[in-house]
């Protein structure tokens, strides 16, 4: 393929690139005018505190939706739902072909099919090439903590980008292959133009450790407890970990069983993809309430603290088929997500006041990161000596320091790239040349919403100081027919019958000539009498009906 | 003094006992129908996402103002928010002495004045003691992470209680003075019946570590950063880490400028004190600008990501007297407490995004905890060698690890007494003998609300889903007049449309006889309408405004 004048390779980032979650990554190669794009992930993030009722948020795709015609295909590098969740919600606006490796495309095509979207996934093996016109793919088996992380290889006639996709340098990960270094040096000799790379730990000094670590420890602490009950949770994805519990229960004596359905759902996708199927058989969540306590190890999800989990109904004892008494034995080997160490926290003490004892990762080694540590970035940029480092995978903070990172590692060139910058990697020196339109979608119940007319925040406002609707019924000549209702919520009742009283001043006080002058009137006179008995102004909104009756 | 058949020793914590925060010990003595009481401490705690609109939350002390003539006095054991903090909401409840060591008694004081309340605050100076019959009371100086942290010594016919509050050990302070150790041995020679201790940090092994390490490195980061303007953010209360600041700016050659209400306001209560006198006097907040960034340091409040704080200001471009530029610094001297890691890292996103070098305790020593590690609480019960370990100052995790961690180091009796409980110390063992009124007051604006009647969890409510409120106009014999009103907010503008929709029809469906079944008939059909439309639920109230009108 010859390279014309006007051709230019190009990274553009709609999602990830600021933020942990929702990974977007496009690769644009041609003119300007006539740019091919390839798709890596196509991710969401979870709502928090700062978007109540959005639980889902996913990237703005506009840009490439309305170049849908020129988008090559969509590789998805592994299961997670930041790289994988916004597939169902998204595809119908772009209908590119999928592709993903046996693991990732059951978890990809159960998506779909229960959002009854026909789109087709394409399974490529691990290692596999796929050729997308103007792009040659390859993919590089890596270490994580799902089965199957990805690399992606992107070349192109004006040089190779690797997008590494999430992963961490892990010698034994149990389940699955190690990280090919060997192709990794292979593609570092050949040439690399520009790595995108994972920044999750870029602050963390050291090397994440091995998943045969945490197995010799959750070994022995099952073994340690005799006779107690034990439940481990654990991230359903990490399908090494799981193995390890079942492994190391078996190893104690004890049967496994599955709470939870992602549990259940994610031990089904590896069994059906040939992995964990050497495992003696699970528990059924029915028949673990009949085995009795020293028989058995529960295997359970919840452990972000999320409400009605198998782990909170377990700490409340209302799970039936998972009771737990004093002097059992809850693990989570796991890591507290940034956001949720309140939740997680209450879900310890209620275990706790119960008596029940709570082994973590702060006292025993049970969990590892699944994300590259300092010295594991720097391994990865001495195999594959990019010219120019671009971190992904990261807020602007962690961006920030992978990128001083890279240069210190004598990177020639590193660039922070937020999400909708269009940075041109070829040909001539790296340079943000646009920014394109990009943000995110708030999935508000059914309704997705761009970010910034989200209500989100409007009602993260009625939070704060509650809500009053006052509705003034007035004659034609703009007379009060009645007193105005007020209905409020979160509200004082003594600030309520205050309020209440001022639009009844309000409303009675003068003539309504002009509607929308009537209702700012009484508007301000409810709110200044909220302020007045409470010290807060809550939100009001009025509306008049003019009525064609005579007042009584 | 004699002791009679029926006088009992009693221990009673309605605050900090189950939470971090909101710290009220007391201490009763004599027959049940005629205890005298010790208060210790009347803190508060700060208001989260869980209680949108309530900054500040109080110990519900009910059970001691009806009992308040038999309150002998309170004693504050040092100047931070949870142990002072509710002291001027409260007091007028109370109306007892109150009894404080110099630089807390300011403190306190300043917070009467603010409030307009007219309670005397006793000094009394560090090591000093009061006696309260039928308490004598010691002072036992600690450290801690705020000058004059005591340790109060409750000698009764009965027995000795140590209430330790918060402390730590540490050999160099810096500002005041060091762990009392003498004092403690002498007392456990004596003998101690029982102590209430300090359970932050029972999950971290060693020890905490001297303010000086701290210094060290401040000292040689400030010098290491010539040409740059530097700025510092600390807990404003830690007097010993301003000073640190202010004397590694001076070494540096630098001024430094107090930025923020509340480090002028602590450095104005430690000078007053005898505290910090010696420092080079410190720039005003509106001369700094006017200093050229290679000689000042800020010193700034806002460690915790607090919105309208001077370093959220200055983060974003904002403050005018202290203005960074891409390649200034700032030093988080402080931890994130737990809860605000998400809004610490929106601020260091934000310092990061204009360029400007983040340095925190995760990556060099420039914090150190006020609270005591394993090896510093095995110091203090080697010293003071109590017959009943009592944890406080935890939640329920932190009391029961304590407990188990007391035991492991042979103390005879540990007991985890939760707020509400009332512990009988002496005579016999220690029995929880009761259980009184306790819990959380919400302070709701200005209103204080019982945690149970507090409408900042119906205001939870309304952030997921909304709400809206419905006027229906009827005739006297109940048909719509016109169509109802529905004003709402936090929610689409289509739903909204299909609720109205909804609302009209089931007003005119039928006629409404009854306002309350006819309003719940409406409601229903609204809710209904958001369900179909949306996916969610708002709360929604309906008001059935009767006219004696035809209809039109």
């Amino acid at each position: 393929m010859t390279v014309k004048a006007t051709d230019e390779l190009v990274f553009l980032p709609l999602g990830g690139s600021g933020e942990i979650g929702m990974n977007l990554n496009l690769y644009g190669y041609g003119p300007p005018e006539r740019r091919k794009w390839l798709m890596v992930d196509l991710g969401i993030t979870f709502g928090d505190e700062s978007t109540p009722g959005v639980d889902v948020i996913m990237p703005d795709i506009r840009f490439i939706a309305e170049r849908r015609r020129d988008l090559v295909g969509l590789i998805v590098t592994h299961g997670h739902e930041d790289h994988i969740g916004a597939v169902a919600h998204l595809w119908p606006q772009l209908k590119c072909p999928i592709y993903a490796t046996p693991f990732t495309a059951v978890l990809v095509r159960a998506k779909l099919q229960e959002a009854d979207i026909d789109a087709k996934v394409t399974v490529v093996e691990l290692g596999g090439k796929i050729s997308l016109d103007p792009f040659e793919v390859e993919l590089i088996t890596l270490t994580h903590s799902i089965p199957e992380p990805n690399a992606v290889a992107i070349r192109t006639p004006l040089g190779t980008v690797l997008n590494t996709g999430d992963w961490k340098i892990d010698a034994d990960p149990l389940v699955g292959e190690v990280t090919d270094e060997e192709a990794l040096r292979r593609l570092g000799d050949e040439g690399v133009l520009a790595m995108t790379c994972d920044s999750t730990n870029v602050f963390v000094p050291g090397r994440a450790g091995s998943e045969n670590d945490v197995r010799d420890n959750i070994t022995r602490l099952i073994a340690e407890h005799p006779g107690r009950r034990i439940a481990v949770t654990a991230f359903a994805s990490n399908v090494a970990r799981l193995e390890t519990v079942a492994l190391a229960a078996r190893d104690a004596g004890r049967s496994t069983a599955l709470v939870g359905r992602s549990m259940r759902r994610m031990v089904a996708a590896a069994q059906s993809t040939g992995y964990i199927t050497h495992l003696p058989s699970f528990v059924q969540e029915e028949e673990a309430g009949m085995i009795s306590g020293e028989d058995i190890v529960y295997l359970c999800t919840g452990s972000q603290g999320e409400m009605g989990s198998a782990l909170a109904r377990i700490a409340t004892g209302e799970h039936r088929s998972a009771p737990l008494d004093p002097g059992d034995v809850v693990i989570f080997s796991s890591r507290v997500i940034p956001g949720n160490e309140k939740r997680v926290g209450a879900l310890q003490n209620a275990l706790a006041a119960r008596g029940i004892e709570i082994i973590t990762d702060s006292d025993h080694h049970v969990h590892v990161s699944g994300h590259p540590c300092r010295d594991e970035l720097a391994d990865m940029y001495r195999w594959v000596r990019p010219k120019v480092a671009i971190p992904v995978h990261g807020e602007i903070r962690h961006m920030m320091e992978h990128k001083r990172f890279a240069e210190s590692l004598q990177v020639p060139n590193a660039v922070v790239a937020p999400n909708g910058s269009m940075l041109k990697l070829a040909p001539g020196a790296p340079t943000i040349i646009d920014e394109v339109p990009h943000g995110r979608i708030h999935l508000d119940g059914r309704v997705p919403v761009l970010e910034g007319d989200s209500l989100a925040r409007n009602r993260r406002g009625l939070s704060f100081a509650g809500f009053a609707g006052v509705t003034a019924i007035v004659d034609a000549k703009g007379r009060a027919l009645t007193s105005p209702t007020l209905v409020s919520e979160g509200i004082p009742e003594t600030v309520a019958a205050a309020m209440r009283n001022a639009a009844d001043e309000a409303a009675r006080g003068a003539r309504i000539a002009d509607d929308e002058e009537g209702a700012e009137r009484i508007r301000r006179a409810v709110r200044r009498a909220a302020q007045s008995a409470w010290g807060k102004k809550p939100m009001v909104k009025v509306e008049i009906v003019r009525l064609q009756a005579d007042r009584k």
